[in-house]
C-alpha cells in the first residue's frame, strides 16, 4: 500500500484503496460540474477531482473505501489526486488498521484470552452471561472487538475497547488472587462487562463520535442497563448476584463526581474502580510518553493529571 | 379506635387493631414459655404478653395486623397489654393510615388529578407510556398510592410519593406555560415516572427502609431502567424521544455529586430537576415548621440547609 | 425607520434617526479635519463620516440619538456613511426599543401586573413600602421598566428586569399556595425587591455595564441596603419582619459561595431562592434554545450548565 | 470580693455582690414556696436558695447584680447558698470584669490609643466619620468598649471588641508604611469599623450571645450598612472613597464562602483581610495556649486549624 | 500459653508471660502500699496487684515482658491476678505476636522475597541504596519486619509495613511487565523505600502511637528526607535519577490535599500512587470484611468509604 | 550606557555591554557563514549580525555578556546590529541590575539588616544554624543576595528572595511582639530560611526558571531538606527545637492543597504562614497598581485575586 503521507508530485497510483471521507459536487468557473472528495488513511488526508464523471465506475459514498487510479498534481502548495477511475471496495480487500489508529497488539490473541478467562468462570449463571454476549452473539464480538474505548484520551483507537477490557480483567485477576475474600467470578464478569456501554456511548470508526445516547445517558447507564436486560430476560439470575454484578459496573467510576451514581459499597466494586482507573491512567501516560520528541523531557502541564509531565530516566536494556 | 398513647393502666380493650411489629416465644423464670410483642399505631408502641398460648386463636406473624383483647397493666413503669385473645386481622379491617405516618391530603383525588393529567397528554408514546404504568397496571397503582418518597427527610410518610409525584408534576405544568418552549407532554411524563425507583429503593410500610437493590443501585438507576424496559418492549417509540425522557429520569438530581450520571442537557431535564429540587426543599422546611414547640423562634443547625432555621412572622388572616 | 442591516451601497437616507455610539475629530491625509462617527441601531453598526463641519446643525455627544441625512458608500469593502446632515434627536422622537435589545412582552402589561400584586398585599408596612418604590416613585418606576437584569446571561435586555421580577413574582405566588405555611406578603414583597440593586449595579442602556458601585458594592448588599434605609426613615416597620424581609434580599442567591453572606434561615427566603434560581436557569435556557440554528441539535458545552446542551424534540402542535 | 471558687462549706459571706443569672420560684415538698438562683462571678457558679421571702429586702431579676449574705451548706455533694439577705446592686457598685471573661489589657489606654489614631487621619471626610462615632457619640464609645467580638472563639470577652480592632488597626498601620501604595487613611478608617457590626449581631453580656439580627443580616451586613446610612446622611462625601470604604468592611472576610458577598478588589480591602485574620488565628491560638494543663504538649484536634496542636518549646527568658 | 481471655475465677497461672503495660505503686486504705500492674495479651488486659513487694524477684518497668505466678480472683465483677511471682521475661522467651495484633504472614518468606527483588534491580546505585538499607543494615531490617504500617486503619499490626511494602512492590512488578515503558529499577527501589518513613511517623510496639515528628513532619517528608541523606552522602548517584526517585516517595499520596506536596510527574510516581491506593483500600476492605458477624450482610457507613459496605455473594468452592 | 530601547536607526555604538541571550552559526543565501545574536539588556532585545568572523576578537558564548561596536540597521521593519566587533566582559565590568529587573531596594543595606537580626537571636543553635548560611556561607550569601522568589508573580526579580525575606522576617518580628508567645528565635530563624528552597526550585538569573530539581521536589522540600541535612551534621541540636524549625518550613504554605504536607500545629508555623501570605498577596498588589496606565482604574480579572482589581482613591500628601 502506498500511504497518503508518502505521495510526491508526478506519482501514479494504481488500484490504491483509500477512505472516502467527504464526497462533493461542485461547479467550476468553466461551469462544468465535477466530484471533490477528501481521502484518508492512517498517514493523513488528500483532496481528489474528478473532472471527468465517467470516471467513476461504480456507486461508492462518503465513509466508503475506494479503489482509486490518480495522478498526484500540485495546487496552491498542496497535493491533490487527479483521480482517473474509482469505485468501492469491498470488505476484506483492505485492512481498516491501515486507516484508522489501530491497538498494536494482536486482537484474535487478546479475544482469546478473553475466551479463555470466560471458560474459567465457575459460577453458571455468570459464565452464561458472559458466555451469551463475549462468545455466542457473533454480532457483538465482531463490534467489541473493533471498538475503541474513547474518543480521544486513552484507548482511542481500533481495538481499544478490547485491549483495555483485557488490561482490567488481568487486573482483577491479580486482585482476585491477592485478596482472596474477592469474589473472583463476580470480579472478572464485571471488569468484562464494566465499558461494553461504550459500544453505544461512541460510535464506531470512522466516526468514533459521542453519539446522542452517549451524551444523554452515558456509558454506564448504557452498560448496567444491558446487562439487566439480559438478567431480566435470562429469567432463574439470583437476585443477590445480580444486584452485586450491576452495582459494580454502576459504581465503577469509583466517585458519584466521576458519572457513578454510587459510590462502590463491596469490595468487587472497589477493586473492579482501582482496576480501571490504574489502567486509564497509565495507558494514558504510555500513549503520552510514546509521542513527541523523545528528547524533550518536560511534555507540558497535563490537565489530566494537573501536572507538567516529564520523561524520567529510560531503565538500562 | 383506642391509640396507643392513650391507654392507661386497668384499661379493658376488645377487638382492638394493632400492628404486630415483632412476636418472640420467651421462656418464663418458671420454666413456662410465653410469647412477647410489640405492638404499633401511628401514637406508639407498646409490649403484648401472651401467657397461655389458648388464647392465640388463629395464625398470625410479626408484620401483621392483629385484634386483640387485653388489659392494661403496668410492669417496671412501663405499660403492656397482658392479652387474652388474638387473631390475624384481614385486609379492610383497618385503616393503615392509622398505623404509620401517612400523607394529609386525599390519596383518591390526587390520584384523580394524575388520571386527568395522562388524560392531557398528547403526545401518544408519552400517553400509552404513561397510562400502562399509572391508569393500567393496577398493582403498580395500589404501590404507588401507599409508598413514601423517602425513609426519612420528606414525604417519609404512606401516599408521600404520590403527593411528592403530584407537587413535582404540577410544577412541571406551571413551568410549561411559562417557558413555552419547553415540551410538555415530555416534562409531565418524565416528571410522573422520576421518582418511580423508589418503590424499590424503599420497602413498603410497615418496614419502608432501603432495599439491597436500593443500596446498590440506587432509585435513578432503577427508575430509568424500569422506563427503559417498557419502551425497549414497546418497541415503536422514537429513540430520540426515549433518550429524551430517560436522560429527564437520569439528571433529575442535577448534579453528578448528588447522583445523577449526567447533567441536566436539555430545558426538560433542567425543569424537572428544579422541580424535583424546590418541593424536596420547601416541602422539608414546611415538615421542620409544622414540628415542636411553634414558640420557640429558632429551631436548631438543620444539616440538610447548612443553616439555623427560624419561624418567620405568620401571615395574618 | 431603515435598519442598518437592510442598508446597501448607493442608499440615500433621510431623516433616519440612530444612536450614536462614539464620536471623533480627525485629521485626513490631506491635513484636512473631519468627525468620524459609530452609529448604531438594534440590527448592528456602521461608520459615518462628516466631511464638512457645517453639516452639523446642531450640537451633539456620543450616546445621544441623531437625525441624519446620508448616502451609503463603500469604502475598503465596508459600508459608510457619507453625512450630509445631523442633528441631536428629542426623547419622543424615537423607541428606544429599536437600538437595544428590547423584552418582547408588554412592558405596560407587566408593570400593571406588578401594580395588582401590589394592592393584594394585606400587611400594611410591606405594602407601604412595595407602593412607595412601584407606585409613587415615578422615577424609580420609570428606570426600573427600562432595566436590564443582566449584562449578559439571562434577561439582559431593556425591560429585562421587569420581566424577571415578574416572573420571579408569579412563581412565589405559586409557592405560596402550595405551601400555605409560607407568608405571602413577606415573600411577594421580597420577590418584588429581591434584584433592585441591579439598577445601581448595572448601568441603564446605552450602557449596560457594572458601575463601579456594582464591582465593589454588589447588587445584593445595595438593594438590601436600599429596602433597609426605607425602612430605617419609614419608622415604624416592626422589627423582626424588617429583618426577616431584609434576610431574603441578602440571602436570595442560596449560597455564600454565589455571594449571599448568608444561607436563606426562613421558608420565605428559601422559596425566593428557588424561584429566583429557576427562572435564572429556565429563562437562560429559553435564550439560548432561541439562538443560532435549529437545525442544529448539540449547542456545545454551556459553561453556566457544565454540560454540552441539546435542542429535544419539539411539542406537536 | 470572695470568688465563687474560694467558698466552702461553713463559710459566711457578708454582702458579696454576684450576678443573678436565672431565678425561679419553686415549691418544697412541704409545700412551702422558696426561691432558687444560680449566681455568677467569673470564677463559676453556685445554687442560692431564699427559704423565707422576706430575706428579698428589694426587688431584683434575672440578670441583676445582688448583695448577698448567706452561708455556704453542702447538698447532695454540691455547695450551695442560704440566702439570708438580697437587694439588688447598683451600677458602679462592683467591676463587670469580676463577673464575666474581661481582656486582661487596660481598656482606657486601648482607647486612648484608637482616639490618637485617630487624630492622625488626614481625609477630613474619613476623619469625621471616625470621630462621629469613636469619640463623639458616648453611647457608640461605652457599648463598644464592652462589646465582646465573638461568642466563643477568639476574643470572647468583655473589651474583646476594642482589643480586636485596636490590634487590626495597628497591623494595618504596620501594612500601611511598609506597602506605601496604600492609601493609610482608608485602611485605618476601615480597620475601625470593620467589626462594629458584632455590637449588634452579639447581645451585650452579661448574655454575649447571637441576636435575631445577628442570624440572620450578619454583622458584615449590618456593619457596612451602619457606615453607609451615616454617609447618606453627612451627604458630601466623595462617592468614590465611600465605596472603596464600604467595599473594605463587605469583603474583610476575604472569600465568599466565609461570607464576604464580594471578594476584595484594593490593596486596601486586602490588607485588612489579612490583618483581621492573622489576629483571629494568632489570638486564637494564643487563648488556647494559655489554657490546659501546660505540661501536655499536645492539644488535641483543633477544628479551626484542622490539626492536632501542639505547645512549642518556650523561649528561654 | 493462657490467654486472658480464657483466665476463669480460681484459675491458678505458673511461669505465664504478659506484657506489663502499666505499673504503678499505691497506697491501700491501710496505709500499706501495694503494686497495681495491667497486664495484656493480644486477647486482651487484666489487672494484676502485688500485695507484697517480696514477690518482684527481680526488676521489671512498664513495657516489659514479666513471668507471672498467680490466682485468679474477683473483684467488683472483673478478675484481678493475686500475683506471688513476677520477673522480667528476655527476649526470645516469648512471642511478640502472642501480645499484640501481627500479620498473619510469614514474615522471614516475605523478607525473602523483597531480597530476591532486590537482587533483581540491575540499576547499580538503586540497588546499592535498596540494599544498604534492605540488606546491609541490620538494624533497619530488624525494625522494619516488626514495624506497623498505620495506628489504626490498614495494616496495623507487627509485619504490617513489610506485608504492605511488599504487596506494592508486587504491583508494582505487575505494572512494569504491563506498561513497558516504566523503569522497572526505579518503580521498584521507590516502592521499597515509599513508606518508612513510618518507622519513625510511629512508635514501635508495643506503642504504635504518632511520634512528635511524625505529628510534625509526617512520613512522607521523613522518608524522602532519609533517602535524600544517603543519596548525598553516598556521593556518585546521578542526579536526575535520585531526584526522579525523591519524587516517587514525595508524590505518592497522589494529591496535595492528601499530604504530598507535588503530584506525581513520571509514570513511576503515577504507578507507585496506584499501587499504594489499591492496597490500602483493598486490605482495609479484607481487614473490614474479616470483622464483625458474617451474616450481617450491611456494615454500616464506612467514613473511609463514604459507602454503607456489603459483604457480597461468597465464591462457591 | 544605550539602552536597546532608545536605538535608532543609523546609531554607531562603541564598547557597549549586552547581555547574550543566544549564538547561533547560519548559512546565508550566498552560501557564506555569519552570526546571529539576540542581545538584551531591561529595556529589551535586539538581533545582532556579524557578517566578517575577524569581528569576534575574543571567544564568547551564549548567556555571556558582551562588548560590542556596532551600527544600527534595519531590517524587515526591525532594527538590527552590524557589529564590527565583539569580546566577552568580565564580571564587574557591567551591573547586572542593567539587563534584568531588580529589585528597587538597596541590596547591602537589606542584607546588612537581615545580619543585625541574626545577631539578636538568642538561642545559641538557632543562631549557629543562622550565621552558618547567612553569614559564614560566602557562596550561599552571594547567591542569596541575587537570587529572584519567583518566576513571575511577586518578587520576581534579581533580589527578590531577599526582599521577601526581609520582608517576611520584620512582620514576624512584629508578631513576636504583638503576641509575647510566640517563640521570637524560632519564628524569626524559620522565616529566615522558609523559602530557601527557591535557590534551587528556580535556577538563577539569566535564566530564572524552574529546574528539574524544583519541579519534581518543590522548594517546600528542598529547603527543610537542606535545614535537615545541615541540623543532623550539626549533631547537637535539641531535637524538640529541630523539629519545631522544620515543621514551620514544611508548614508554611499553611493548606495541604498548596503544597505544605502538613498543616500549622504550632503558633510559630502559623505565624510564619500569615506573615509569609501577607507578604505575598500585598507584594503582588504593589507590583501590579505599578503596572499599566495609572489612569485606567480597573485593572482587569486577576486569577490569584479571584477578582477584578481597581486602583483605590490615593492617599492626599
Amino acid at each position: 500500500m502506498k500511504y497518503i503521507q508518502d505521495l510526491r508530485e508526478g506519482d501514479i497510483i494504481r488500484n490504491e484503496i483509500y477512505l472516502c471521507k467527504t464526497k462533493q459536487t461542485l461547479t467550476g468557473k468553466s461551469g462544468k460540474n465535477y466530484v471533490s472528495l477528501i481521502l484518508q488513511d492512517k498517514t493523513g488526508t488528500i483532496d481528489g477531482k474528478i473532472w471527468d464523471f465517467n470516471n467513476e465506475i461504480e456507486q461508492y459514498e462518503a465513509m466508503d473505501f475506494v479503489h482509486i487510479d490518480a495522478r498526484v498534481t500540485s495546487f496552491q502548495d498542496a497535493l491533490q489526486l487527479n483521480i482517473s477511475r474509482i469505485y468501492k471496495s469491498r470488505e476484506g480487500e483492505y485492512y481498516p488498521e491501515d486507516y484508522f489508529p489501530t491497538t498494536n497488539k494482536n486482537v484474535e490473541e487478546m479475544y482469546r484470552e478473553i475466551k479463555n478467562i470466560i471458560v474459567a468462570i465457575k459460577e453458571p449463571n455468570l459464565k452464561a452471561l458472559a458466555e451469551h454476549f463475549f462468545i455466542n452473539d457473533t454480532e457483538f464480538v465482531k463490534a467489541f472487538k473493533k471498538h475503541s474505548a474513547a474518543k480521544s484520551v486513552h484507548h482511542g483507537f481500533m481495538g481499544g475497547l478490547l485491549e483495555h477490557t483485557l488490561s482490567v480483567v488481568r487486573l482483577c485477576e491479580y486482585f482476585s488472587s491477592t485478596y482472596p475474600i474477592i469474589n473472583r467470578d463476580l470480579l472478572i464478569t464485571a471488569a468484562l462487562f464494566h465499558d461494553i456501554g461504550k459500544m453505544e456511548e461512541l460510535s464506531s470508526f470512522p466516526e468514533n463520535d459521542y453519539t446522542d445516547d452517549g451524551q444523554l445517558l452515558g456509558h454506564i447507564f448504557i452498560g448496567t442497563n444491558k446487562v439487566s436486560n439480559y438478567i431480566n430476560k435470562a429469567g432463574k439470575f439470583p437476585a443477590k448476584l445480580a444486584n452485586e454484578l450491576l452495582h459494580c459496573i454502576l459504581a465503577h467510576h469509583g466517585e458519584l463526581e466521576y458519572g457513578s451514581p454510587k459510590k462502590p459499597a463491596t469490595i468487587e466494586a472497589m477493586a473492579l474502580h482501582h482496576a480501571d482507573n490504574a489502567d486509564a491512567k497509565l495507558q494514558t501516560m504510555t500513549e503520552l510518553l510514546s509521542s513527541g520528541d523523545p528528547k524533550i523531557e518536560w511534555m507540558g502541564y497535563q490537565r489530566m493529571f494537573e501536572s507538567n509531565i516529564m520523561r524520567s530516566t529510560k531503565s538500562k536494556e
